[in-house]
């Protein structure tokens, strides 16, 4: 534990731990609406004992270890809901251009077609804040602030292409015959996991202020 | 079909089929996301043949019917979303401000608490424009587009409601240990049932735009 | 100066003063974007001195008679804001039924008539959250945070009423021709005076959370 | 005037004139809320006959002149909004690092910093749609659809940019001590010339579903 000006801080150190590993034991964790094929875990330690070897970066340099690693996993979860979003935008292009009603295409309808519009300039301007992201951990610049940028974009994003597509289908979206609502389900753990949004505009916003003294 | 200025139009008339009637025939639908709980029937008719005294209101008078019956559904929705919606924000205000991050309940980060501020606001908003609608309805008031103002702003609102109550929550509000992933499910429905946001926009736009020949 | 568990807390007394009055001046202040019409002071003090019958309230009782004064004046924001978005309406209504594009009314077009739809029912919101708030004066009720959610929630729709009406207008609302580039611009200030829609929700969210000690 | 699927269409030419040109008359016309500065002009052909060396590009053909120039405009609208945007954003960001209430500077507040953090990341993502814009004009793709999305994207973006600095700024905002007044009211132009934003999204959404005939 340091005493900090922010109050005392913990010491993190990250470890290798092996499965089978006297202390350490998995377990089943709760079930999420979202991706409920992936299986959430519970990590129990219990006297467990690891030999210097095992500690992975610097012993009490856990935290910049793990930041290295969240830039990248966060650039992930862009990536992947921009890839997300297109796949969802082209079954809602399809969808739009032949399904009727008062006898012809919804996508000749306004309150469909520029719902469309806002989505495909919306994608696009994701996958651009993505691609700069990656391209900065690539040349090795500061990053920090744009990551959390694409990462919050992109997140948001996906949120509203789901939702969007979801309400074009109408009551077939909800439907298991369609699989836009497993979409809509799995896009709602993008917003929180690997820091939620809140988190993402706190670090936006302390990378902006910080060297105001503010 | 009669021919209308706007093409051809299909007559409607209401029946009362019992549920063993010769040629009808009830089978399971599609499960749906919102309220699992619920059964989702395709009702098939196949040489059903009824005498006249199941005829409801009039015959060829179907859709008059209908439109009689769906301002009281479209009130019923909005009024079951108001509910839900404030049961909804006083567990998000609960947990606000019992959990804690950097030290402090969450509910002192103006990131929480002006989206609850804005909830409050909201709620209070669409209750107000339902008992308006319900009151037109018991006074006899033109009420059509009351009515679609009241289901369109009380099923968004709870849309908003349960998206942030559950952002609120964070990565619990996704798992089954709380109830908050499923009240976020079943709102989803709201927002197409009884007639989409979309209709019901639809709706108050001819009311305004109809009177002045637009 | 009083000690709080906030920190230190000035003490306020309320005084009626003569325009003419020793010491008291009134000078021309700065100009505003909102209502050019209106002429901001600046009441300037100096060694200004003033008989006990001029005190308003009680002596270091200024803060409970502005809070008095300030619930009404609110409210009277609020219903200013209703009124003016009604007004607005009406001409975006008018213009929107007669201009023409590609052959027809611009208000057969969902991108405008879906504006107009929710236009007109968050004028209706904001109108009966001003009235239950007036009411709850009338009556004697708890009032603070109601009579905040009226005023943030009208001044904040008067904003997108003002703003859509001058997009369905498009480049004739911007010009001296029509009086909506003006009603756009007085719009502004309504989100700022009399509290900021900020000022606004922290006093909703801490009548929500004062209570349960968060 | 030609036949066509559409209806009758208007064959346009364009033409240089002079200015001193008999039969061509520059009057002053409507004055704007924004760019006051600017003169918007009237100009008035009364039985004006020109050389044939004076037709720019094909007689008839003066749609084609008109978008291959409105491609390039549209584009500098959007750099435009950007570059705005930005000087915008620092003086937002200076003023919140310094101006202090409650005793700390509103920077601390998520109530502000949430929003520059917002601002941040919209900024990025138009000036990267702009660039990606420009990208295509200059390699020759085809950037119909891309332009009008970064149009819209940094012309809405401006409006929000522009309008969250006000509110920063709070009254001072509205006053002519700072220039955050003169910003806000010259951005909302941006999103009505060159093509409204709802033209962007038809645009967009027709070069969308064109090619699957709807």
């Amino acid at each position: 534990m340091d005493e900090t000006p922010k109050g005392p801080k913990k010491r993190i150190t990250c470890f290798l731990v092996d499965r089978r590993h006297p202390g350490f034991t998995v377990r089943d964790g709760s079930r999420s609406v979202s991706h409920p094929g992936y299986k959430n875990c519970v990590l129990e330690f219990s006297d467990c004992r690891l030999p210097a070897g095992q500690v992975l970066g610097e012993v009490d340099g856990g935290f910049a270890v793990m930041n290295d690693w969240l830039y990248a996993t966060r650039l992930t979860v862009a990536a992947f809901c921009v890839g997300r979003a297109r796949r969802c935008f082209e079954m809602a292009v399809a969808y739009a251009a032949q399904r009727k009603q008062f006898g012809q295409p919804i996508a000749g309808f306004q309150g469909v077609s520029f719902q469309v519009a806002d989505m495909a300039t919306e994608i696009d301007a994701s996958d651009l804040l993505t691609l700069m992201g990656a391209w900065r951990l690539d040349t090795g610049l500061p990053l920090n602030r744009e990551i959390a940028s694409a990462k919050v974009h992109a997140s948001e994003m996906l949120a509203r292409v789901k939702d969007t597509t979801l309400q074009i289908f109408g009551g077939k979206g909800l439907m298991d015959d369609f699989p836009i609502k497993r979409f809509w389900r799995d896009a709602r753990v993008e917003r929180i996991w690997d820091g939620t949004s809140e988190i993402q505009r706190h670090i936006i916003s302390r990378e902006i202020f910080r060297p105001l003294g503010a």
